[in-house]
């Protein structure tokens, strides 16, 4: 089959792989329909996280089961099902608490000696862990199915920051950060009943879904004027819930400036600034709280997958570009000059 | 009167000061009754917190209202009265919701211009918001007013830690650091029901006090070799809540490193390590959550004060030395070498 690699930074090839067989009797083999590139995949593509070359990359997709493995019993060739970003074996402690990605046999796609979600086909380890099956009818739609597509990763990971910055009807919440996370914990905000959600953001195409997505103000600004600014909007003291959706030091820094004291930062962008934006002592004087991580979506796929269906939620508008296999190398240079939000990939 | 006043690094002074009188109507002047040192003055008395020559400390007392400003209703002379380590004005927002130490118009005994708790006398700014009345009965038992003494601090710190890290019937729970607080964080978490405490203090005789006040197991290491024993008392996965009552960059680092996966830090010691020991990627990978701060005693001191009264909880062990005003100086040297855990004053 065919899956894209990165050899290096801003090395992003499509190459012939070997085809996936069933390793284990959990396992599960999916033929990708649909995947895309996140805002993750650019640390590695920028050569900031590191890979070695020719590693598989994409955590991103969905497809139909091809093949399962003995033990397999949740899913079966020719069903339709979604992948989280991370598998997981669905039997353990921290699984059947909802913690996922704390799974001592879980791991990321495309992690070495891994299948990537940016490929062909996809082997699936802890097939019934894992993978979450969607009703057929959806891939009859495209609409649906690309935002069926979100709960991979960026609308799992936007509500895990809404959840951990304690979002609750009524609340005012800032969402720091107006990439394809930040705008779904725009809407997960929403979903949750947030009563004021600021959007800090400086690119007006992207503001503008977050407005359709619920977004009541955008601040289009950064650093100290982005705090000035959100303080004025809330009578000088702050969003009770504020999401984390970029993962440097200077996000990290705004998000605690802009909490009210005795609220929470829902931080789910990957920390790439070490700890230097957690001020510590403006936490402690201000009970300012820090929750969050890498968002275990496998507990929350079957929850938000029943209010894409219904079309409560609708996170397809972060995806502003498509692509083929053999455009991903494109996707990838495009996300990371800005000119495309999301890139989804079909097959 | 005569007040303590701190003119530099471990130069501490009891000295003749101006008799406080009622400044504002919201005012009362308190005769104290027992006072104490905190660990927290000892970053005062070490020169590691900054301190003008001549200001006053301490911020724990209790005492007998000895005249009132014309506005307040809640308390009246001949009261006797506890007060949290904060005042509070009792009517903001922060303050109605349990967030007493945020309150706009709040402020630290000992700040300039302001008395300290370690004085013969202490004018106390909105005396509705701030006091809380103890039974005048309590005053013939000495051993239950070194136990209502606690909850100006240590007592309701030790509670904010506990809940800050989310401790429920049944939790694993770990307690880093053997201080005062450290030790009240282990009553808090028995109250609270925690099914197993974990003490982690290399003073035999403060870990004494905390199998007494409910730990389960003592850990008489630090840094690695500390972590190590956590983990093989837990099945390799750390404790669900823990205290982290010490405020070093070691002591986060160690706290963070032994909560379980998706757990929380409740942190409350003083943070003079900075953000050093936030280990944020580690906190994201395994979703483990800091929360805390300074307490808001004030909003706790109702509560815990029932269980004081009724024996339920009894915080007066962790007081193992008494002095007088005049014994003050060497209350602060026992302390800061460690040959006292905490020490009450008389007066």
């Amino acid at each position: 089959m065919r899956a894209t690699v990165i050899n290096g930074p801003h090395d992003i090839r499509v190459e012939q792989v070997p085809d996936p067989v069933i390793a284990a009797p959990t396992d599960a083999v999916v033929r990708t329909v649909l995947a895309c590139i996140c805002g993750s995949d650019l640390w590695a593509y920028r050569g900031v996280a590191a890979r070695q070359p020719g590693q598989r990359i994409g955590h991103e997709f969905l497809g139909i089961v091809e093949e399962v493995g003995a033990a397999v019993r949740g899913v079966k060739p020719g069903d339709l099902v979604v992948a989280p970003f991370v598998w997981s074996d669905g039997v353990c402690a921290f699984c059947r608490e909802g913690l996922q990605t704390s799974c001592p046999h879980g791991g990321f796609w495309g992690s070495v000696g891994s299948d990537g979600g940016q490929g062909e086909a996809v082997r699936v380890p802890f097939a019934d862990g894992t993978l979450v099956r969607l009703p057929k009818e959806a891939a009859a739609d495209p609409h649906l199915m690309t935002g069926l597509l979100a709960l991979s990763d960026v609308m799992s990971t936007g509500h895990h920051a809404a959840l951990a910055a304690g979002v609750r009807p009524g609340s005012t919440v800032a969402v720091v950060g107006d990439g394809a996370v930040g705008l779904c914990g725009v809407l997960a905000a929403r979903r949750l009943g947030a009563g004021r959600i600021i959007a800090l953001g400086r690119h007006a195409d992207r503001t503008a879904i977050a407005r359709t997505f619920g977004a009541t103000d955008v601040v289009p600004a950064r650093g100290e004027e982005a705090v000035a600014a959100v303080r004025e909007l809330t009578g000088g003291v702050g969003a009770h819930a504020v999401l984390e959706a970029v993962g440097t030091e200077e996000s990290m820094r705004t998000a605690i400036a802009i909490t009210r004291d005795g609220g929470a930062v829902g931080y789910v962008g990957v920390p790439h600034g070490g700890s230097a934006g957690v001020d510590i002592g403006e936490m402690f004087n201000r009970n300012v709280a820090l929750r969050g991580g890498v968002a275990p979506a496998r507990a929350y796929i079957p929850e938000l997958l029943a209010d894409v269906l219904s079309g409560a939620i609708d996170p397809a508008p972060v995806f502003d570009a498509t692509v083929d296999l053999d455009g991903v190398p494109g996707g990838y240079k495009a996300m990371d000059e800005r000119s495309a939000l999301k890139v989804k990939i079909t097959f």
